[in-house]
């Protein structure tokens, strides 16, 4: 094992934070780790609003299901899938630009995560923890306010930064689903129930809950997590993204 | 800068490999990277296909634009956005679950690129090179059939993986947009056409083109990417792969 390998086997989300700045030459270096990512012909399809502005954080920690940790760390950055920098580059040089379609909306997407997850790996490497939060994809309408944005840019990710509480440090790494269930070869392969019993019951016995009843376990966490609001708001909220992208051809 | 710091920046998309295998305990390990990446709920909304069989890796060169290296490369992998696996889980589990939406596509893509990201970095960390292609997102309906996809299940990010050959691990990696035309504070910021027009120049110089022109250069990448065909495919095909998604409430 080398070190970039235990660093992504330590690695959990952090979502408490000392109060302490991060300095600025490691803001830079987690900066420049995004920039260095593999990004699809060299375009780098996002761009990286740093949220300084406090009241802003607060109005963000608000929006993103209500999680005022969020205002708490003293980094928040929103990676937006950007489809209007290319665009308006076009544009300049006199070109007769076509809108964005869906596809290039993903590959932005992509781009944006792939150039995040560079950050999520730099932070480590400096001590600090880090956290996405999904529900950066809730509220479409009030984001796109709140943040300016132009109907060609989706917010494909947002890290929360910060060194962690001891609390935080301390805390166990959840265990992951076992690889049988998530590798195949060549194909999809659809699982019998009898495995999806298996794969969920072995998860929670490597988390300390060997006890652990399939279906109230899975009841439970379906009615916190897919079938609740802020899950629909997601959906509906993606969903007015994407109509900025329609495509007829 | 530390070693992550120096495997960020040395990391460079490798396109020719020499012809040697990963060793079983790497291979693994590059899984068991991507399986240790941030994961929304602990869920990992993703299924990697190893595509072993050679003439599958030839259909998906071809499929992908036709890009014969992909099928010369040791290991192939597809990570798809699964929004499958959860669905089944819950209904082995007997509940009524919704079909899944836009934004639950979004978030499986997210969790998929960035497992795809960890890959990529753990790569690097033994001397393996790496190289998205952006491409697999083409030809819904025949890499639907080709990996026997179910509809709710979209392919995020595809991965080849191997060891560089002596010319690509001389390439040197092309310079980057710079940063403050990337990071913005708060808020998304419009460029102006002049911007836009330095904004390229100054990549351009870094990447050794000190006299391009603006127009003459942009004109050209726009023709090769933009509006080339493979481009209009990828739009096409990714509005099918979202139609399964859709949403109404």
């Amino acid at each position: 094992m080398n070190d970039t390998m235990r660093a992504v086997a330590a690695r959990k989300s952090v979502r408490a934070f000392e109060k302490k700045d991060i300095p600025a030459d490691i803001k830079r270096a987690l900066l420049e780790a995004a920039f260095q990512a593999p990004t699809a012909g060299n375009q780098m399809l996002y761009t990286i609003l740093d949220i300084a502005d406090q009241p802003l954080k607060e109005a963000l920690a608000k929006s993103c299901d209500d999680q005022p940790f969020i205002a708490d760390a003293p980094l928040v950055l929103v990676f937006l899938a950007d489809c209007r920098r290319w665009l308006d580059s076009y544009r300049a040089a006199g070109l007769p630009a076509r809108s964005p379609g869906p596809g290039d909306a993903l590959l932005a997407i992509t781009d944006a995560v792939i150039a995040a997850q560079n950050m999520v790996a730099a932070a480590e490497s400096f001590g600090l923890g880090s956290c996405y939060i999904g529900d950066i994809l809730e509220n479409c309408e009030h984001v796109r306010q709140l943040l300016s944005l132009p109907d060609e840019a989706i917010p494909a990710a947002m890290l929360v930064i910060g060194y962690p509480t001891a609390q935080q440090a301390a805390r166990q790494k959840p265990a992951r689903i076992d690889g049988r269930y998530i590798v195949f070869e060549n194909r999809y392969t659809l699982l019998t129930p009898a495995q999806h019993k298996e794969m969920y019951l072995d998860r929670e016995a490597r988390n300390g809950h060997p006890d652990a009843d399939f279906v109230e376990r899975l009841t439970a966490f379906w009615k916190r997590k897919y079938e609740s609001d802020f899950s629909r708001e997601m959906n509906r909220s993606a969903c007015q993204y994407l109509k900025a992208f329609e495509w007829s051809e």
